[in-house]
């Protein structure tokens, strides 16, 4: 029986381009074949609870502006917000969805309580899933929300509050395992200063390590086989952040011998608030060999803060979506929604637009990606550009088999005087376009 | 005999606060002890020759400005220029200097007159350092003025350029050595992309971490015992540059091996365009082991793009040196001026103006500095905010005694329920003035 | 009787610079005579009640950090707060303090019953004004907390939002009238668009234009003989604000004729996320003549939204009050405090930390400013520098007695070729700091 | 005959979306006719001289990249710059072209020199205008470039200096007259100060105002009647412009009494620079009825500078020249081109590649603004959302027949309390897409 939230709007299915149907896909059908995989199984899209199902339209100079029949602190409220998330799922026909354990049930008198009101929601979800196609794409346990974490959680002065964490972390990955989540998710958004006048940094970061060890022990003493997953952002909510982006997560991950274990979860918008493209996230994460997930929205790119927008600019996500097929595409990670409604779209319709409109882009940039692949302009151009580097010669420097002075004397010796040649990045730009 | 540039110019010494000679230093007294060391010792000043001797005041959107007697394409100005510059550090009275080797003297025919040049004005340098208190802090090579480096040097998709670049290298820690250099550095402003869509950054990783490995290697060959720094910088002049912050360089270093080898020379304006605080890059590179040394000056926080003005914030450079001396202080480091006039400063006198501004910004800095570490407040506040993480059990939790499961146990059993403490930030900022 | 939420915290006196005592003034002496007026005259502090008693210590990522007994929803506990106000106020020692009309009292049942609120509490603080010294600088309506106001007040696109919004702005004018408050504060920060896709900016700008007007014709029918300010802030918390800066200000007040009514309160912060300095922004209001008064804080220049530091560089501060003695300082303008502990900062004291540290730092830039004064070096090189205009010919010039081509003639005839002079910024710097 | 520097390019034509032809044009079909006009007569593509046949590929870290044989500093140099300039109108097919008098001529040894320099080019340009489809768009006078106007033109400290820039303009503005330009556009790079140390502002708005009504005036005198326009930059190159942005030009017109004569060119870069978007600058400067021309390009966001890229995100042009069609699109204006090659892109190829993919961006999104005009979606939820303004009491406030205490009295009366209506921003993004 269905909770009435949504009226009378019907599941959102593919229509085509030409559609009229402002609430279908002009764009986005699963069972579409691209580049020999269903589009689902491609973009494996999630959507998550908090922005859709907690938060209240708030900002900064302004209170709440959504009134959903959910809101409010108690498991009644929780389990009726665990009936219309299932129902948005339905509608909006996707794989996956995501959560914090703060999400889905109240904070209780004791994280004794708080885990079993987790515990108790998460009984729901596995009712629901077992007639639902959607299934959990990752958990994630929220160290940032409640004042205990106000200076950090695993980096916080107090050990108590470290281990408090580290409980009620242990208590959000036996849910993820329990429900079958394919990833595990880490954000440390208190992780960080505010200011160094008060933070011992060198500490601080034998205390993230340390606890992120212990996450990654866990995994393995409990057979959860989904991937731990470290989710990079600078600045906010913390002046400074120790995840600030991949290239800073992946040294972390070395200095603690951790580059094995764990993967990052890239944010468009986070990506952006780090000075870096997106794109430039996800190819250094392949690069890096530290890929696992996305969290797909679109920032604003002169707010400064975190703007969490639903992504509708197909040109920008095409060329996201092209590195992260190069880079073999998702295995366990996928495209999670972390995107939220302006505060003025208050209308439960909103909601849908919103997804009905991000999916979509997605799902055209797939096409414009795959087209840029199947063309094979792009790579072509980029294998011919490094081609001098197959060279016997050239493979002698890179390998350590000339030192600094054999190729002063070889440069000597042979006159070398390299021409410059066009990087041709207009052209490069133009190709993308094509396929668009 | 002097080259007449300064004119009348007479040497820089301290006079005190009260002096009425806008020539003069008030605070910058190179014998006074600080600290129990002098203050010439810890600050280590060193002027730069490229931006007091070949900047010629152009912006983008307009040419020259200054006028120089020593501008010019040949040795004999590469002669000039040498005086003119040695009459300078006297004037100002500094220990140190820095330099690219096409600072110091003009492009050849073919890179083997090139290194010549270079070699006949470190013979002139070499004879006026006998007779002079400057030496020189570090060398380095310019890779990225020239065409042939618009690519790339290091990171060139062409092979040719990365030998080019090692043997031009050669030459330049060749002279840094015959000169008494006390450290090498490398700034990779063209190694990194202006455009994902023509780039293999896994590829061009590699280059540049065999590049780096080309330098230790060849150092320890020709028992060069300076310091190898790489300087790091976001944005510009190429679009991502692959040294992008303190903490990217760390994780490029673990990933080449090179983490003990290598340091880090921190610019402010580095820092800033790095979304970054000065500070913050100071002591995370003391956390991780690799602070080097300092290019000091300041930004313009909001024009986006390195504007190396002269520091004349005392209270931010105060915190900088705060962080520097609780690190220990610099060794074979110092306090470079990477600092430029205005464009619109064309008199001589400018130049000297420029430098007693920072000069006296850095040495009341110092004090300033000082009086923080010898009140001592901050760093009482700071241990007793990490009084906790003494106790054996935090000591466990944090020496991997104690499992996730252990540690949510004892949550439990324990009742643990952490209580937020006040992180004091407005009169630890306070503490900072009162030594202003 | 006292609340006892300051427990033992003794009123905040000068005790000069050597003081060991946190909780005294430094510099901040309010008798001192600078420039021939006193400090506190001068300066004009005022405390604000939003960051202070309003705000919860919320960020975008997590929920109150601050306990006061005063929190809550009712006029019982407003009554409590009004009574802790005045007690900080005695503690601090201020002449001034400022609010909204929803800081003081909760929103009733509807406007009639927000507006008996209002007035209840502005009786308890006619009370409490009749034996404190602190008096109101101004006053200002809350048009942006309510979700009534998510689209804008004055420019919603429902006149029954823009009815509701004057009339809520009439009760504020009137209770700030009977407080004897010196100014009136219009801050739009609803006013202007979250995208263009459901704007019409034409529309809008005459709804502002309008409601000003009102206000300004209201105040003359009242004989209300304070200032009407208004407040200019970009892109936080509306993507685009229609009083982005002083500049955009202007042409609004010169388009709707109202530049000789209307003046600006002009923040620290949102010059900054304009890309504005503070002094910018005072020296041009001073130059369009429309400076009013200053909400000082301190904004971190790479966080991009509004921080609300409270201010702690004094060479920042002191090079805008340099600007604003220049414009002859204050009339009924003041300093008012806008800035808000970190959430982190818990404890009551810590109110007083970070006033007292405000409060120190303008003391003692404003001895920096006077001292640049009294100096005059600045102002002799301003002087030189234009003096060629002086000249008849310059003036015939100006005075629009030349026509294009008549100076086109006299260039070729007198053979004008001008010859650059230095600018001499770093000189300027270092006589700043000279007074430091 | 031919230059030969295109080599073997043939003219690019329109071939449409499927051709396999890189220098076609897959959009651009200039006599398509799009909401009743050409294509062409929409759109008004210009070229500019600068960015094409000027800049030699540099940036503040490395010198020329691009070799050119009409490089150099004479008048040979300078007629083969002119033919090289034709013969790439002409492979483009473009309508207008754009100058500064610098960049089609050398600084002569005095004013009247470079003045004949101007004109001797200039007549050249005059007999290929005769045979070309190419107009001019509009003329300038660079009044940065050269360090006399280091400090300004018209707002510099000597007066000989604003002489001398109004004599450059007067020549520049017959050139214009005389080769039937259809506007005059004045950028003010150096028009702002570095330091307020230096600067007297209101001094220098003042000298800033009579330029702008030198030439105002001289135009109306010669009978010039194209548009006199003024192109809004912030920051760069001069730390402050006054020309900030459309909102502060808007301001200084009203406040010299020139917004009727008066109108701006707004560069996308230059919006983005000041924190907004270009559609904003469009819109508002629409709504102050001062819209003249667009210079089109495309900033990188997290740049800090002018990038001056090609447009290539067709959905971002799109959403501007809808709001230029709602505006009614161009008169005397157009789109410039006021783009540049990357410095890598050093073939003549890249110059015909840029521009293709430049032209064919803009064609394509007129096609989606043409279609979200002809749905008239976006219209009607506009006009939707604003209907209630249209009743009599709304209008009775809107055009002050209601007071304050009027508007506050109905209030009461009629119990007006709003209820919030969805902004449906996601909806109406949608909406944009689906023109895409």
């Amino acid at each position: 029986m269905s909770t009435g939230f949504f009226k009378d709007i019907a599941p959102v299915r593919y229509e085509g381009r030409e559609s009229e149907n402002p609430l279908a896909y002009r764009w986005y059908d699963p069972d579409r074949v691209v580049l020999g995989k269903r589009m689902e199984d491609h973009l494996r899209f999630a959507i998550c609870y908090w922005h859709n199902f907690c938060w209240p339209g708030g900002d900064p100079f302004g209170g709440q502006t959504f009134e959903r029949p959910w809101f409010g602190d108690d498991m009644d409220h929780a389990r009726l917000k665990a009936e219309v998330a299932f129902e948005m799922f339905e509608i909006l026909d996707v794989p996956f969805f995501c959560f914090h354990d703060r999400d889905i049930a109240p904070e209780g008198a004791s994280l004794a309580d708080s885990n079993r009101n987790v515990r108790e929601i998460a009984g729901i979800f596995q009712k629901k899933m077992a007639s639902s196609k959607t299934k959990l794409l990752w958990g994630t346990a929220n160290l940032f929300s409640n004042r205990r974490y106000m200076a950090g959680a695993a980096t916080n002065p107090d050990p108590d509050v470290f281990a408090y964490a580290a409980a009620q972390v242990k208590n959000c990955i036996d849910v993820t395992k329990e429900l079958g989540g394919e990833n595990y998710v880490l954000w440390g958004g208190r992780e960080g200063y505010e200011t160094l006048l008060n933070t011992d940094m060198a500490r601080e970061l034998d205390q993230l390590g340390r606890f992120l060890a212990l996450v990654v022990e866990y995994k393995h003493k409990i057979g959860f086989d989904g991937t731990i997953m470290v989710e990079p952002k600078p600045q906010e909510p913390t002046k400074h952040q120790y995840d600030f982006d991949v290239a800073n997560v992946y040294g972390f991950l070395k200095r603690y011998g951790l580059e094995n274990e764990v993967k990052v979860n890239i944010e468009v918008g986070h990506a952006v608030l780090a000075g870096h493209s997106f794109e430039h996230e996800v190819a250094l994460a392949t690069a890096l060999g530290i890929f696992g997930s996305v969290d797909m929205n679109r920032n604003d790119y002169q707010s400064g803060w975190d703007t969490d927008q639903f992504p509708m600019n197909v040109q920008e996500v095409a060329l996201a979506l092209y590195y992260i097929l190069q880079s073999g595409g998702f295995t366990t990670g996928g495209v999670n929604f972390d995107a939220k409604l302006r505060r003025q779209s208050i209308d439960p319709s909103d909601l849908i637009h919103a997804h009905v409109g991000g999916i979509d882009t997605c799902a055209r940039a797939l096409l414009v990606a795959a087209d840029l692949i199947e063309r094979g302009d792009l790579s072509k151009a980029l294998e011919g550009r490094y081609a001098k580097w197959g060279s016997n010669k050239a493979q002698a420097m890179l390998k350590g088999e000339m030192s600094l002075s054999d190729i002063a004397e070889m440069v000597e010796r042979e006159g070398i005087n390299p021409a410059p040649v066009s990087g041709r990045q207009e052209y490069l730009e133009n190709i993308l376009n094509w396929s668009l």
